[in-house]
């Protein structure tokens, strides 16, 4: 061992063992993670090429097609959180000059318009006031005006609580000839997927919402449609670490070493589909649609008013109008620091208009909705 | 709630909850975790943006800059495995066309070429026998010939259980007016670095080797130099989710919201850091050097032999040749399944040709080798 310099010690702190305050995450993501899933997480790891990691991750593909109602065979999950999986979506199926039309209807839609950017796309976007959603007539005339590669949706915008409807969109872009890309992120596990009905291609997710698992591994599938795309590249993926040439072959019956997965992350997912398909995937969609009717009609009883249209509501994510000459901001913070219970604020257009509050996975339960409630009458003004 | 059609059934599992068996992780990584780590880790998640989370991220930054020995403000975790950090290191600082020179004497310097070459690097490379490392001399004759814009080189090669000596090479790339990157995933925690001493300009590291950490968060620096070439990019960073000048305003004073962080992962990285702190750095150091010439005695005695010079030996990892007639892929799997001991094959050039062992993090203990050579006498013919 050489060592040739003398060590600097300005920053070595002395630290105490973590001590992190409990919090009800009733906001957009993080939620509470089901504590079955924590101790599932807690597991020691064994190696990424073990039998029985192999065999674990068999298994959150399955449950992965189950929870999103696709046969897709590329069905995995990627090691981030669901920026990642965002990321490998736009990363594989792009090719510089592709026509990427996306809908912006909010701050996702956005971030999809700066990623596809990023790897070449000739972005077009049809666009919506932050909260509302397109209707499928509004779709045809876009992709018969752009005539993309690939048509860009966010089913869940999490950051106005919008549901975008989905079907007839897979057929409409089988008519223009272009895949169907779309987010998943606020939906997985708490609303109604179909994706294989729909006609969707290329699908994300994360684990710390609908899935009631803490962040850090997320879904991400590709039907056999659109991986065709992409084994027809001219150019490698501008992204090794996503590039699913290389993933497939890891999570495929090749076993390819790719990168060392986050393996505690994966224990921690399999628990949380394994709680779902436990639990039925009706009855999970039933008890965020039940809870969350609950939730709009106690907070109109305490006379606040909601952003979205009923129709088109999210169950997992809902936005609260900040009545005015209310500081958000400053409840927002009273709520986390006072109570513990954390709820987000509004993003670009809705910031300082809404809060968002989460109603996802473990944390979709009447007795989170009667706290919220509860702490909500304490700070709000008379 | 719309519900347009039927659940299928035909993916959903019934499973019991996670069953894994406990193994002694003795391979290239994933180590085990310390188990005050994974107690760490099960601490329940809060959202990325409490001030509990924010101080918990200014912490893991000072402890990082510690044990990497650097001064670097831009030092953090990325969201994602040790590759993605590797992945953040080459896409933040290449611009299309730069000349970009790899030194590849193993497996991770030719992912380094596959990377850089996808976000538009003119790749050179100057290469060795895997097993081999770099002299100074050599290094200035492929400067002198390439005029590169990064020369990006692995400090301790995973695949071939060397370590790149470092000193006088920052010297050197300053002459020639470049940028020096350099890969630090199985050398962080585990064998002396002096980043600022040794004139880095980028390094990348993971969790789950010298750290003592499950993988999932990894460590990422840069120095103002590199930084002013991020800042003087023409085009954005072609990769989203790793782009730097969008994370530093997370991770610095702004707490602008850029993705959600796997929220746990960093409570693990956290503690681990604080162990080494704890221990100290020369401490911890010396402790790897200890372990590994412990084993490196004890394999001799046994009758085999190692693939590196000892002046070149890695601390955490040594590659042992698998003596000829032996089937190394079964007497690995019959460690694992047997005795519940991992150890890794070789890649590459050293497939078929070595084992690789760690002693890192945690593992790198006297009884850790003392299990590894029972095993060992019992499965190896005599």
């Amino acid at each position: 061992m050489t060592q040739t310099f003398s060590i600097q010690e300005s920053q070595k702190l002395q630290l105490e063992p973590l001590k992190i305050p409990q919090r009800l995450l009733l906001g957009p993501g993080p939620s509470n993670a089901h504590p079955d899933v924590l101790q599932a997480m807690n597991t020691p790891p064994v190696g990424h090429l073990d039998p029985a990691f192999l065999a674990l991750m068999d298994e959150i593909q399955a449950l992965l097609r189950y929870v999103w109602q696709t046969e897709n065979q590329l069905t995995i999950a990627v090691s981030g959180t669901g920026t990642a999986a965002m990321e490998a979506a736009v990363a594989n199926v792009t090719e510089p000059g592709d026509v990427v039309l996306v809908g912006v209807a909010g701050y996702f839609g956005n971030r999809l318009v700066d990623m596809a950017g990023r790897y070449g796309a000739d972005v077009r976007t049809i666009t919506k006031p932050w909260g509302q959603v397109f209707k499928l007539e509004e779709l045809r005339n876009a992709l018969s005006t752009h005539r993309p590669a690939i048509l860009a949706l966010v089913h869940a915008e999490t950051s106005t609580g919008a549901r975008q409807p989905l079907e007839g969109v897979g057929e409409l872009c089988r008519e223009f000839g272009c895949l169907l890309l779309v987010d998943t992120v606020t939906s997985l596990g708490g609303v109604p997927i179909f994706l294989d009905e729909w006609g969707v291609d290329i699908a994300y997710s994360c684990s710390q919402k609908g899935l009631a698992c803490p962040p850090g591994a997320s879904p991400f599938t590709i039907s056999s449609r659109a991986l065709e795309k992409v084994t027809r590249r001219k150019n490698k993926v501008e992204n090794w670490y996503l590039d699913m040439t290389l993933l497939g072959k890891y999570w495929g019956s090749e076993r390819v070493y790719h990168h060392t997965a986050p393996i505690n992350m994966y224990y921690a997912l399999r628990e949380s589909l394994r709680l779902i398909s436990e639990e039925g995937l009706a009855n999970c969609w039933q008890r965020h649609q039940k809870n969350v009717e609950y939730l709009w009609n106690s907070l109109e009883d305490i006379g606040l008013s909601l952003h979205v249209e009923r129709e088109y509501r999210l169950p997992t994510l809902t936005t609260v109008c900040i009545p005015s000459g209310v500081d958000g901001k400053a409840i927002a913070r009273q709520l986390l620091i006072e109570h513990g219970v954390e709820i987000g604020g509004g993003l670009g257009e809705l910031a300082g208009k809404v809060w968002r509050v989460g109603l996802m996975g473990f944390n979709s339960r009447k007795e989170n909705v009667d706290t919220l409630i509860e702490v909500l009458r304490k700070v709000l003004p008379n």
